[in-house]
């Protein structure tokens, strides 16, 4: 028998029984060997960033109970991924890979599911393969975090030519994040458009590699991003068509110089106008990285809780009270964080050019690091668009207690026109539904990722319903507007897909088709973003 | 009846007689409207560059009668198109979509299996459908191309701001060539990175969008390149998976100033040093573009034919003859051109700083435009560069009579190792077949197209079978070393897609098993990128 440590009732798969369950799962451990499988009769506990637990979504918008696996294992190898794959379709049990299962404000750990095998790969792969340092590339597992990529460059000595683009928050997986196709801030921003070559176990248990990987013996896996014929990797990021095991990522090589700056705007409605001088400088690519503008709440909430402000009955931040902290922050209604790179007297001259036109707007102010306090967020800027992780983003976990954030996450295009309109709609529904709307605008050469921290206090259910119910309003708002969103939380992935609806829905019907014949069991992530395999669907599962 | 031009015998599809096609045929015409379907029944005229015949390939490499459609049809739009799907799947014909059919030294207009019907889509579907000049993205038809966009551009007079990225010859399609994943000579040289957003009509006859595209109504479809859940584009690129019937493309903003130059390296041994130092200004985006490094044979090809030399008995030019018109031409056994963007003083300090590194091989000689006399092409490299159309590439196809070429098209990454023992090889290889080996290295930010052009006189059926024994052998030698190409001929496509062996063949069981998911009744391009449908596969189809 497995050992079960606590008495908490397993969850179990659909199409099973507890015993049938457990006779798999001890083929499993047969499979991978004992200390490798393990039911999750765990205790439900959040934990933090830094411990955060395999047994649900730590921050949870549903009932903790509800995403939650039967068991986790852990696979030391691209054979153990295979092995576990084909004992999936044997015994039909679904799987759910993760690589950390940090993807905190989009499903934590949790598959989709309730009762699926768990397949925590960032535990035993963990590997870094290799550092190509003349041409800036390197081979990773699964289990590798930005802040590992990192140290691992530093040892080698080659920390201060290659830079790692680390996001937020450096405890995540450099295959899960771009495999989510998430964000960071330097020009190398665009962590899917970044990776070059994979690995892929198939849902019936192959292993294929893309790109230059598909020929034995080439030397240009991770560096020429195709292959011959057509170009699978696509397929892979946001999907449920196969179990990644290895990625190429591009590493940014250090540009000879930097110099990072914040902007602050006095007006709300200067967020318009700074879009639109903001959008030439990224087109041209004046600026070089992934600049992000903020809403002076969302940047004053690194430095104050909700509780630091005068609030109203609903719990909305008072204007006059955020006009205070701005003063005292000395920042702005928005603030925009940016860097130029190269050599001195070219980001000399980048920085005045770009000064020059965002001073076009009256009353804005220009800050760089020796203007500003040594606790200032800055400082955390300039490490991140260096390839340097920090943890200052948790500060922000304080807001409200038991803060768990989701993001809603709509595209942009990068016009004052779309954020002006996506800002002051989110802020009207959000405001009704008694949450503040706390926006950032990653910009990209085209257009934005439009990522709205939605904090609520997990532990009290009225305020996760609430949370739930203003951001399915939200999604339906933008929708009807031709809005979508770029990622989002696994509760919310049936309704999002919904929403991309051109011609009838032809796209999922596209992924549908591709999803049974590549996995006819239904076996790997039923559900992720919305695609069911043939025995899910119409069957009640969609949330 | 429908009208036959010629008494030259129709080829007929697989599991089709001349009757059966003929009602086949003449229901298409029912559908369509009778003048946009044609028998080909024409006489097989290779034409030339600026009439490319739809009959065959017109740069054949086997019997001119091998590769030829049975008739050709011009759909109006995405619903004729539709309609021309379903219809093949009732008639069980084989249908080969062309943009604009100048895909020379490829396969041309022609499709791979006999008797299949040719749908021209540039004809009727040529319309620029938008300029976005704010966010520099258009979205375009099949028929467009490269130099209807670039007059379209000068039209609506946004020339100077935004530039189209043409490739050697701007008489190609701007989708066809994206869909080939082509090379020009911009920042935007690799033409599928810069596409963003498809329209494409499956192989059953849904019409599907991709990336934002798939949700109704958003104004993001040529801003964002992905949308929600799986990425689908690039599987639609080198496959037979869908037609694509529209495509957003980027187009480059003008950076403010531009400095081309070229460098010439007296030896041919410069080769390896030369690319060691060009691979760290390409990762670190110091050279803006795709840059090109020329062997110096090649580069004289533009201003002589192959009887301007001595030739030995083979026809392989003299060492002695070409260092003779090496110094006429005042070049090197390899010339490399390249250009720096941005305003002056960036301009001048990047191009000193390039100086400086490749002045390091002895006897680098360095020439710009006014150090060069007009009929050289350092002019037309300064027009590529700033994404004006031009022609001078055909002169190049005077080289022997009745030229037509092939390329070999190995990917070799930016070392000097991988450069230097790709080309020695190749060069031996083809001078024991009597061919002059003429490179051309399109360097990328960490990996070359190396673009071999193959010359041969396409009346002789020797020299013919001679250069498809010789390009055989050369994909033999390659694939041994763990070298594979980008792209290939249609008549090597299944040998190339073979070399793509990792893990016995993994990737192309994958490749089939969404090729019968999409395309159950095998219609669309069987053959393509070496991908057979499942009616043709193990039939003997393969070349
Ligand atoms: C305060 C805060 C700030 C944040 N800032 C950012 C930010 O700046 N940018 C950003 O992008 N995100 C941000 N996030 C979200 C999240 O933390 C990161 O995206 C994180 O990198 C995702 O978790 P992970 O990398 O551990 O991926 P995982 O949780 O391991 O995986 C993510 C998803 O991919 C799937 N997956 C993972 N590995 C594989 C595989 N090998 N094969 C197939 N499928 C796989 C998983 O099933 C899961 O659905 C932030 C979160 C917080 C709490
Ligand atoms: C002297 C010379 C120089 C050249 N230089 C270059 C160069 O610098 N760079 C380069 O890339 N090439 C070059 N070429 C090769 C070729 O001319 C170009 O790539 C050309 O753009 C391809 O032809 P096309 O655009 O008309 O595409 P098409 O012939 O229309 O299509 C090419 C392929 O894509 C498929 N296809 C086309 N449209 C669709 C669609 N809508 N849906 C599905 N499939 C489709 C077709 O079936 C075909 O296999 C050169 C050729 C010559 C002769």
């Amino acid at each position: 028998r497995l050992a079960k440590e606590s008495p908490r009732k397993i969850p179990i798969p659909p199409g099973h029984t507890a015993q049938s369950l457990e006779v798999a799962l001890r083929d499993l451990a047969e499979i991978l060997g004992q200390q490798w499988v393990k039911f999750n009769d765990v205790p439900l506990i959040d934990g933090d960033y830094h411990a955060v637990p395999l047994s649900h979504d730590s921050y949870h918008i549903l009932d903790p109970d509800d995403l939650v696996p039967s068991a986790v294992c852990w696979p030391a190898d691209t054979e153990d991924v295979v092995k576990t794959v084909k004992w999936a379709n044997k015994w039909k049990v679904p799987i759910w890979p993760i690589s950390v299962g940090r993807n905190l404000g989009y499903g934590g750990s949790a598959p989709r599911v309730r009762g699926s095998l768990v397949l925590d790969l960032g535990r035993r792969m963990d590997r870094i393969l290799s550092v190509d340092t003349e041409n800036a590339v390197c081979l990773i597992e699964p289990g590798v975090q930005y802040v590992t990529l990192y140290e691992h460059l530093q040892e080698i000595g080659v920390g201060n030519d290659l830079w790692v683009d680390v996001p937020d928050l450096p405890g995540g997986s450099v295959m899960g994040n771009a495999l989510e196709r998430g964000v960071g801030y330097t020009p190398y921003g665009d962590h899917w458009a970044h990776h070059i070559g994979l690995e892929v176990v198939t849902p019936t248990g192959e292993v294929i590699r893309t790109g230059m990987g598909s020929m034995e013996g080439s030397e240009c896996w991770q560096l020429f991003p195709y292959g011959y014929g057509p170009h699978q990797d696509g397929i892979f990021s946001q999907s449920n068509y196969g179990i990644v095991t290895k990625m190429g990522m591009e590493l940014l090589p250090n540009p000879g110089g930097v110099r990072v700056f914040m902007a602050a705007f006095p007006r709300r409605e200067d967020l318009y106008q700074a879009i639109e001088i903001i959008r030439p400088l990224m087109i041209k690519k004046i600026i070089g990285n992934v600049p992000m503008f903020r809403l002076g709440l969302q940047d004053a909430s690194l430095y104050k809780t909700r509780d630091d402000f005068e609030l109203d009955e609903r719990g909305i931040v008072k204007p006059d009270s955020l006009k205070k902290v701005i003063e005292e922050l000395k920042t702005g209604e928005w603030v925009f964080y940016a860097v130029v790179y190269g050599p001195d007297e070219i980001t000399q001259a980048k920085y005045e050019y770009v000064k020059k036109q965002l001073g076009q707007i009256n009353g804005t102010k220009f800050y760089q690091r020796e203007d500003v306090p040594p606790e200032h967020y800055l400082h955390n800027y300039a490490h991140y668009t260096t390839g340097i992780p920090t943890w200052r983003e948790l500060d922000r976990m304080k807001w409200v207690p038991n803060a768990s954030h989701m993001f809603f996450a709509p595209v942009s295009a990068n016009s004052g026109q779309d954020a002006e309109r996506q800002s002051n709609m989110c802020k009207k529904r959000m405001e009704e539904y008694g949450f503040n709307c706390l926006d950032t605008f990653f910009i990209g050469t085209r257009a934005m990722h439009h990522v709205i921290s939605f904090m609520y206090n997990r532990k009290d259910a009225e305020e996760r319903t609430r949370a739930l119910a203003c951001i399915r309003a939200l999604i339906d708002d933008c929708a009807k507007l031709g809005i979508g969103e770029y990622r989002t939380h696994l509760a919310l992935q049936d309704q999002v897909a919904k929403t991309y609806n051109w011609n009838d829905g032809a796209i999922m019907k596209f992924n549908e088709k591709i999803k049974d014949a590549l996995d006819p069991n239904g076996i790997l992530q039923p559900g992720r973003s919305g695609i069911w395999p043939k025995e899910y669907r119409g069957k009640g599962f969609e949330l």
